[in-house]
């Protein structure tokens, strides 16, 4: 069997590209790893030197503030130095130009890559050309590729869950939205089977989406439908929130909702991967 | 008589959105606070770790490189970690959206948000509903919201008076200009009446703005202008000048002219505001 | 004589703005300080303290992310504060304006301006300026200037030579390229010729570019056109390369090839030279 390319020779974190065949002990060792930092985002000093010295450049190929700004708090958290750099794509229409601006920020000895592409299997791409080049120190977080993966937003799905549940075995996930263009979903799905979640459920339109107003009739998360749950079902979303769309905002700011502990858990399970892919 | 909603039950500075209503003690107390400041800046090492482990977001929904800046460096100085956002307005067109970013930023343990927006209001709505929802340990600093408030600004004119004129008592403070569209003329004005200063008087158009050459024969500050006012009169400007039109350069440049003092006494009083609200 | 302007008293760097009339011991001191920063790079924490509390400002009115990057690094590697501002050249067309921009910079207590500019010219007219008005603790590194100067570029090439040749005494060096419009080319003669390389060759159309694959034919740096230089030379490129017209993937990718070590030097080098100016 093929070693899986985000793990180095003893099964340790490498490279994080996305949580399809990501084992399932990889994934609860990150999820263990978040617990303690997330004490440290409410002491009155939230830093630890884990990643002094390091450089983490944010490549950001498709712009996202949001995703961004979370891992740069959990690197500067981290004590790392941040560049962010946002390139146009336009600069980059060629794969090996790609490939030369990857090779220009090694050879100013970047230490991590966190990617955002608007192509699937750019930061996949990336890492295979680090890996190619015999450069074992350098590590790719993907932030988000196409509609590939998002894999650190389904780790913090993924935490937030047993966070509140404690335990994937009994669990029925109901995924609702437009899960077809969703590297968010796919990513979540992964991670939940991996876990061996009991049911996944996928709520989705077939095919084109229909107008904003059918769509919150047919799929806007609501508390008429939410009563069809279990009373002790928690609602999640990644953010930004399409109020009146996807969610009602009752719903969203309601009792159930874990909406914003998910982005506090963001930055720890962030944290999380930067320090396990850098540690020696 | 209802609190202040800017200060603490203690009477401590919580959130700066306004000098309006804000007493002499609170103003002389970040006055005081700034002056050992001014001389942090002229060490060989210009850090203090009051701010050490502390996130200070700049949110900026108006563009500004030089106030972004200012407030960039006072946090710095402070050894505080820095996170500059520029938002577009156009993503936060509803104030439910405004509110949801905040609580996502909060859900990432954000303890000051340094906030510009076009919109007169827009800080003090965010202070409210920190408040509202219990959250007393993050904090708001006007940067500056449409045509109301610049309390930063304000705090640090008022610093440069004390400065080379040690009292305000006696003083008659001539503010010139298109007062009707300035923030930062009714925040120095609300602070020079707050500290009892003897006169203000306003001098600016009625209405509309005539054009450049007829605006700076009536109301650029010339030495012609200049000469009628008291033979120690300091010269000020909050910046940038349109030289020729506000101000004659032998006058911005001149030997009364403290236009430079105000910039270094800007930082000092910004890290004298940021610090003072993130004290326990 | 006079004395350059970019020395001090005591012949120590005080700005860096050409390398025409800088001399061989002042280059050689910059090279030599930069040996062991490369080292640092290699470290498990890549810092050094000796910028600690100084503020580095990237002044750029001009966009080029990847040199702004380098000089964010090997500032940030130094423990400096790094403030990057982007400053449209629209908003400072007048020199006046540029100058009050400095002088605000200068009261908000700058250290050392990073420029680069579309004018050549303007780091020298900021340094001047820092100069007459007595302010002797600001320093300016030219980050590119128009068609003018791109010093730390030539002194990283200078450094790349001397790694690989250690001597520039015999050496020929063959520069190719449209080098009537290019301040890189232009520093590196400057350089080369003060540190006595025997002959430097230039090759490079007269007047006008010929289409790109015109230009491939007659200029591009091919295997076959390498072939005629001696066995050991070396081959460097400032980068970005556009590969097919300037030069030959299997060229740039190949054994001769030290591109990407250029880009590592080029971090030490502006370490060696940011902190050498800033040195007391």
């Amino acid at each position: 069997m093929p070693r899986n390319p985000q793990l180095d020779r003893n099964g340790g974190l490498r490279h994080l590209i996305t949580l399809e065949g990501l084992p399932a002990e990889v994934i609860t060792r990150v999820l263990d790893t978040a617990e303690p930092f997330v004490s440290v985002a409410e002491r009155e000093v939230k830093k630890v030197p884990l990643l002094r010295g390091k450089a983490v450049f944010n490549l950001f190929f498709e712009n996202s503030t949001r995703t961004r700004t979370t891992f740069e708090i959990a690197a500067k958290r981290l004590s790392a130095d941040v560049i962010n750099l946002n390139i146009g794509v336009s600069s980059t229409a060629k794969g090996e130009t790609l490939l030369d601006t990857i090779d220009n920020l090694c050879a100013m000895n970047a230490d991590i890559f966190v990617v955002r592409h608007s192509q699937s299997g750019a930061p996949h791409l990336i890492a295979s050309h680090l890996d190619a080049t015999g450069r074992s120190h350098v590590h790719v977080v993907n932030a988000g590729d196409g509609r590939h993966s998002h894999p650190t937003q389904g780790l913090l799905d993924l935490y937030t869950i047993r966070h509140y549940k404690r335990d994937f075995g009994g669990l029925v996930v109901a995924v609702v939205g437009d899960i077809l263009h969703s590297r968010v979903a796919r990513s979540l799905i992964h991670g939940l089977t991996t876990m061996r979640a009991a049911e996944v459920r996928v709520i989705a339109p077939r095919a084109l989406l229909p107008s904003a107003g059918e769509y919150f009739k047919q799929y806007g998360l609501t508390q008429d439908k939410l009563a069809l749950a279990k009373s002790d079902a928690i609602v999640m979303h990644p953010g930004p929130m399409n109020r009146g769309v996807e969610i009602d905002s009752a719903v969203a700011d309601g009792a159930r909702s874990v909406i914003l502990p998910q982005v506090t858990f963001g930055i720890a399970v962030r944290m999380a991967v930067l320090s396990l892919i850098a540690s020696p």
